[in-house]
This record gives C-alpha cells, sequence and structure tokens, in this order.
C-alpha cells in the first residue's frame, strides 16, 4: 500500500541556483490529487555520495520515491548507477530500448554517440517507463525493506518528457497501488478576466471546510480555482458536482474551461463546432495569438493565416491600412486595428478577423498612449467592435495578456457573450 | 570555518505542490556565488516529525543550514520551536521584538492578534536577524556538535522579506565565515545543432578534473554547457579564460552565445549592428519564430513583419505563391518555400526573407512527406538558399525546433557561416 511519498530531484542545476526545480512542484501537486501525502522533497547535486544519501534518506522516509534527472548520457548523469547500487542489485542491458535509441538516430541520419547506450541500462528488476518524447525511458523498481515494500520510480528531468510518463505510467499505477480507503476527486476551473483576490471574494463561503477544499493557482495568463473533496468513492462524485455548481453560480461568466483546457483549445473547439474560419492580425503581440492558436493540433480546420504587420509599412503593404489613418490616428489606434481586422478577414477569406495593436515597450510610450495601451478589434460579416485597453506589466507580459485578451475576444463572439466586457487580469 | 550548506524549506504549500519553491533557488544562487557548496535542499511540510528529521539531516550534511518558512504568527508555524528542541535549548521572549511588533499594528491602527507575539520569541543564544519588511524578524544560533560547529539561520518564507535579509545580513555574514579560502567562477556557453551526448564526446577530456567541472544542461532547444574554477581570487579569472578557449576551440560552430543568451537576442544584435532588415514567413511554425523575435525589446528596428501563411490560399493571397508550385510541389516543398521567402521579402522590402514550412502533425503525413518534413529558405538579395529537413517529435517540439533552425539560419546568414550545415538538435 502507497500512502507516502518521497520526491527527489537530481541536478548541480538545482544546488547552484540556475533552474527553478518546477519538477517537484508538479509531481507534489499530482500526488496529492491522488490522495498521496509528500512527506519531503530533497534535491542534491550530481556528486555520487550526495545522491546515495538522498535514496537512502528518501526510501526511510517514505512508501514511494519519485526521482527526476540525472538519467541522461553524460557523464554527470549518475542516478541508474546509484539507484542500482542502493537497491544492492545489478544493472542489464535492454537490446530493445538500445534498438529504439538506434532507430532514433537512424531516422535522423546522425551517427549515434555511444555513451546515449547508457540509457539502455536498468537495475534487475526495473520496470520500464515509456518516455515518447525523449531517447531516455525511465522505470521504477520494488525493493523489500525491512520496514516494507518501498518503490523507487526514476523519471527523465525534462518537464516535457517527465509530463507526460507521469501522466500516462507512474500515476495510473500509483493509484491502483494506493488501494482502499477514502479517495480525492477534484475538478479545476480555468477563469480569465478577474485577479486571483477578486475570485477568492467571489466564493468566499460558498464551501464549508468539512465539504471541500478551494485551491487558487495563478499561472499566468491562467488563473485556475480547483475544488477537491475527500471521501468514500461513491459520494466523492456526487459531492462535487453539487459544490461544483454553487461555484459556477458564483463566477460562471469568467468560466472558460475546466480540466487541463487552455484558452487556444477551448476557442478551437468552438471555432471547429461553429464551423468558422479565422484570420488574424497582430502588432505588438508578435505573432503569440497565432502561436498560441497553431499549437493546437487539427488548427488548420479554422485557422487560415495571420499578418504581423509590425512596421507600419507592413500594416498598408499587407492589410491595407490607409496611410492618412496612420497618419491621423498612429499605428496603435481603435481606428487603425480596425481596418488591420477588416483587412485580414478580407484578404483571407474568413468569418472571423481580430486585430491586435499595442506598445508593449520598454520604448515607445508617450503621455496620451502611454506603454501598454493596447487596441482590439473584431470583424464579422456585418459587425465591426474595437475598444481600447490599458494594460500594465513588461513586455512579456503585455504580450501574453494582449494573446489571452484575443483569443478571449473570439470566444465571446462565438457564444454571444458581450466582447466589450472582456476585462483583463491585474495582479 | 563554513564550507558546505543545506537549504531547508517548510510548508504544506510547497509539499503540496502549491507552490513553486523559488526562495531555495534564490539562496542556491547566493551561496554558489560566495563560494558555498550546496550539499541539499530539503523540504518538508508543516509536521513536527518532518521538520525534526530536515533540521536532524540538514545539520548532519552540512556546516550551515539556512531555512525558510514556518515563522509566522499561526498554529501551523513551528519552525522556533523545534529548531529550540533540536539544539536542547529553550525559548526566551524578547521585549525588544514583541516591542517593535506592537509598533507595527498601531501604526496601522490595527489591534494585535495575540498569537502575533510568537515571532518574540526565540532559541536561547540566537542572533537576530533584522525583517524591515515584516513584523517576523530571522535569527541564527549557534550549536557545538561532536563534528564541529553548526550554524542555523532562520528567515521567513515571504520571498520579499527574506531576500533582503539574505543580502544585508546573511550574506555578509557568510562571507566573513568563510574566510579567504576558495571562490568559484563559471562560464556558460549556448550550442544550437549538435545533441547533448554529441556535446559531452566533441569536449571530452578537455577539462581534466583536477582544473574545473563541466555541466550540461538541455533546456529545449538551448544546450547550455557550464564550466566552473575554483580556487584563490586571482587564479579563477585567468584559469577560466584559458579552459574557455580550449572549449570553444572544439565546439566553436555551435556556440552562438555566451551567458543567458537566447538564440532571438544573438539574432537581433547581428541584425541591428549589420543594419539589415527581416522579414518572415511561416507556415507549420504558426508564428513561433515571430514570437520570439518580438520577445527581444527594441526589435522594431530591424523586425518588419510576417506573414503566417496556413492555408494555401494564404500562402497565394498574401506571399504570391503560384497555384501551380502548390499543385505540383505541395505546400511542403523546397519550391514553394523558395517563393515564400522571396515573396515576403519582397513584399516588406527588407534586406532578409527567411520562410518555413511543415508538417508538424499530429496528422498531414504521408509516405513520402512524414510527419516532420520541414523546409526553410532563406532569401536576400541576389542569393536563395533552401533545404528539406527531416525531424521527429510532437507538433510542440517540432514549432520550437523550426523556430530555433529559423533563428539560426538568420544567425549564420549574417555570419558568413555556411547555412547548409546547420544542424539540430537531438538528445
Amino acid at each position: 500500500m502507497i500512502e507516502r511519498a518521497a520526491i527527489l530531484s537530481t541536478g548541480d542545476e538545482i544546488t547552484t541556483g540556475k533552474v527553478v526545480d518546477t519538477n517537484s512542484n508538479y509531481i507534489a501537486d499530482k500526488l496529492v490529487e491522488a490522495g498521496i501525502d509528500v512527506v519531503a522533497v530533497i534535491t542534491v547535486g550530481d556528486v555520487a555520495e550526495r545522491i546515495i544519501w538522498a535514496w537512502q534518506q528518501a526510501i526511510a522516509q517514505a512508501d514511494v520515491v519519485i526521482s527526476t534527472g540525472g538519467i541522461g548520457p553524460t557523464a554527470d548523469d549518475l542516478t541508474t548507477e546509484l539507484v542500482a547500487k542502493v537497491a544492492g542489485v545489478d544493472l542489464f542491458f535492454s537490446e530493445e530500448v538500445a534498438e529504439r535509441i538506434r532507430r532514433i538516430f537512424a531516422s535522423l541520419n546522425r551517427p549515434m554517440p555511444e555513451n546515449n547506450l547508457k540509457q539502455a541500462r536498468f537495475p534487475v528488476g526495473a520496470v520500464i517507463i515509456p518516455n515518447h518524447l525523449g531517447t531516455a525511458p525511465g522505470y521504477r523498481l520494488e525493493l523489500k525493506t525491512p520496514h516494507g515494500r518501498k518503490h523507487l520510480v526514476v523519471l527523465p528531468g525534462v518537464p516535457r518528457e517527465m509530463k507526460p510518463m507521469m501522466e500516462e505510467t507512474v500515476l495510473p499505477w500509483l493509484r491502483e497501488m494506493r488501494g482502499g480507503g477514502d479517495v480525492f476527486l477534484s475538478r479545476t476551473f480555468q477563469t480569465f478576466g478577474v485577479s486571483e483576490s477578486g475570485l477568492d471574494e467571489l466564493v468566499a463561503g460558498v464551501v464549508k471546510e468539512e465539504e471541500g477544499r478551494l485551491a487558487f493557482r495563478a499561472s499566468f495568463p491562467q488563473i485556475s480555482l480547483r475544488v477537491t473533496v475527500r471521501g468514500k468513492p461513491h459520494e466523492v462524485g456526487p459531492r462535487l458536482d453539487e459544490l461544483s455548481e454553487r461555484i459556477r453560480a458564483r463566477i460562471g461568466p469568467f468560466v472558460y474551461g475546466e480540466g487541463d483546457v487552455t484558452m487556444e483549445e477551448v476557442v478551437g473547439r468552438l471555432l471547429k463546432t461553429a464551423g468558422k474560419t479565422l484570420g488574424v492580425a497582430e502588432a505588438c503581440s508578435g505573432g503569440l495569438v497565432s502561436h498560441r492558436l497553431t499549437n493546437v493540433p487539427g488548427s488548420s480546420a479554422y485557422f487560415r493565416g495571420t499578418v504581423i504587420a509590425y512596421a507600419d509599412t507592413a500594416k498598408t503593404a499587407l492589410l491595407g491600412v490607409k496611410p492618412d489613418t496612420l497618419r491621423q490616428h498612429g499605428a496603435v489606434s481603435e481606428e487603425t486595428v480596425r481596418e488591420m481586422a477588416v483587412g485580414v478577414r478580407e484578404r483571407l477569406g474568413t468569418d472571423i478577423g481580430i486585430a491586435i495593436t499595442g506598445i508593449a515597450g520598454p520604448e515607445g510610450g508617450t503621455p496620451e498612449k502611454p506603454l501598454g495601451t493596447a487596441c482590439l478589434a473584431l470583424a464579422t460579416d456585418g459587425t465591426l467592435v474595437s475598444r481600447r485597453y490599458q494594460l500594465w506589466g513588461n513586455r512579456e507580459w503585455i504580450k501574453t495578456l494582449l494573446s489571452q485578451l484575443a483569443l478571449d475576444w473570439v470566444r465571446r463572439a462565438l457564444l454571444g457573450l458581450p466582447i466589450a466586457e472582456a476585462g483583463f487580469i491585474r495582479r
């Protein structure tokens, strides 16, 4: 039975402060969701004796140890060798894994450095955890100790490889190993247009302590609210539904999705369902709206293209913005952004045209149009909406916020919600 | 003498994944700068037995333990009480600190909750570390153990209070305690076009263990190599220069920058220096090249704009790609991408036009053009280069890789390096 977990991070980059250890945070979050108590997080650099110490401590404290890092191909990757040592077993060579690594390199027409085969070695008894996005698979290993069975889970340190491995293999296995007793069930609401403290005020008192637990998480530009209930397997579903309904009644207009969904996925689904196409004209958001839209698989079904008109000449040459409009009102104006939206919609022959212009800084602000001034416009067949915003933050913050705002406009247009009420996050 | 440190974080918010522990990262960075080796970072929740365990472990491993969190006024703040227990001393009440807390509340015209006076209690022997931004001061405590003198440093968990306390009090004291010993100095090379293991092979043997330490870090799409030397203050500079030269001799062509620099910053600087302008035509990279370019402040000096031609109609309407070319060779072909590069360069009147097309998946692959097929072209006044690549990975990976590749093409074009030799990262 698995009840207590320890998380172990290996890497000089963490103990020397070069990198923030976000892996441990992600894993802790998932473990808590699965009803497992995290007793400790231990981080050590790439030094053999410290890694051994960390494993011994972690094993003594917990039923399962989840480790990230130290399984790359290079000389400073020591984890597998040391795990075998701690477990008191030999290493074996997996011809199957080696063959996969060779195939990856062959498909790239590149010679495989010999040291990559290090990633095909595992402690005897290890069960491989597939890694679809990299050469290094993970593994788990069961250990019998005087204090009971212990489970060691070894994953790569690269977040984009580690996370799918957790979701697809480790978490389902953990849930099974956890067995009976109370279970946890949670639901997450993704919101936009209200601050974390604003959200907190809106839901104040809606969930009693004995009913469930609320957790806010700001992962800019998303603010999510997770509600978790604990109880017998047959109780948690209905209770969660009931609490969710109460919460929705308070914050409904700000909720754009449930679960891990992103705004671009929501917009994509809505466009697909409505059978509508989208064209984008970006200036200061610099391509971020389009980048996000095209991160969604299948986006070519509704996204036709974008003109990023950074220079004024690009606005006239590619979008047909009148030189007069630019001269009279400037590039960051409702007049210009309206012509951009109409222009891109016409040129690409789409149902919807959305346009964004603004001043992301650090330079370019004026007293009339300070840093963070931004204008949006949305054109459809027969409608044209625009609005000016005053945003706040640095260049990256403003770009991100504008991309979220533009996508929210499209979402609102498709749902028939009032566009002009789309807000923006303030810290 | 203080040489080895352990960092300790206390708080349920960390072990349940609600908050990323950035305090430890900050402290680790400062300690390394001060020449102190961080042997471990340990995080535990607000549970007495776990906090005691963590302190005991930390004290056993290090000369100094720096702890954050657990010294607030509420019932789950246990650190001070437990530090006293671990150190085997009683608590004392500081009337001076209590008076300051009372004054803070009075100045806010707010009643002081009684439990705030908890923050005026300290282990006997503690030296107070002032906190100008909050009610809870920190402290340090010296401990005599069979393994020598140990120093315990206790700080609040709120970053904006903790950081000035580190800078103003803890670090100066640490530097003094460290004495005139060795210092560390490091340099980081950013590379592209070679895998982590390939890099490892290239530099194998170039730095002897007693000379310095190499650390690789893959933060896709960047792979960096850091070299760190340790020695007397007057020795480390020249030694680092000498080692850097040796490393450059091996991996020079792959190095695009030193330090924290990104590829888009390097490209921006080169464009600015050369006084050249850039136009971009993206298809499957979906705006990521432009997003990265415009993340650099001041990019409007050289970046004019982009056409993201996702649909074929956008390629003809906005870039002038011939319908015949699309029909005969398809959207993902060297023929099409060459017309895209020429088209965007002409329409935006830029010195350089770069174009990217490909199949990012998960759908759209064919036997002749499988998933990951991509073509790039770069047009200048009088030159036109193109190449077809076969990439590997999921949608996000391929987009990221293509954006890095496109930027590297521009970099190579500006430096007069052979473009066709630009490679791509594999682990």
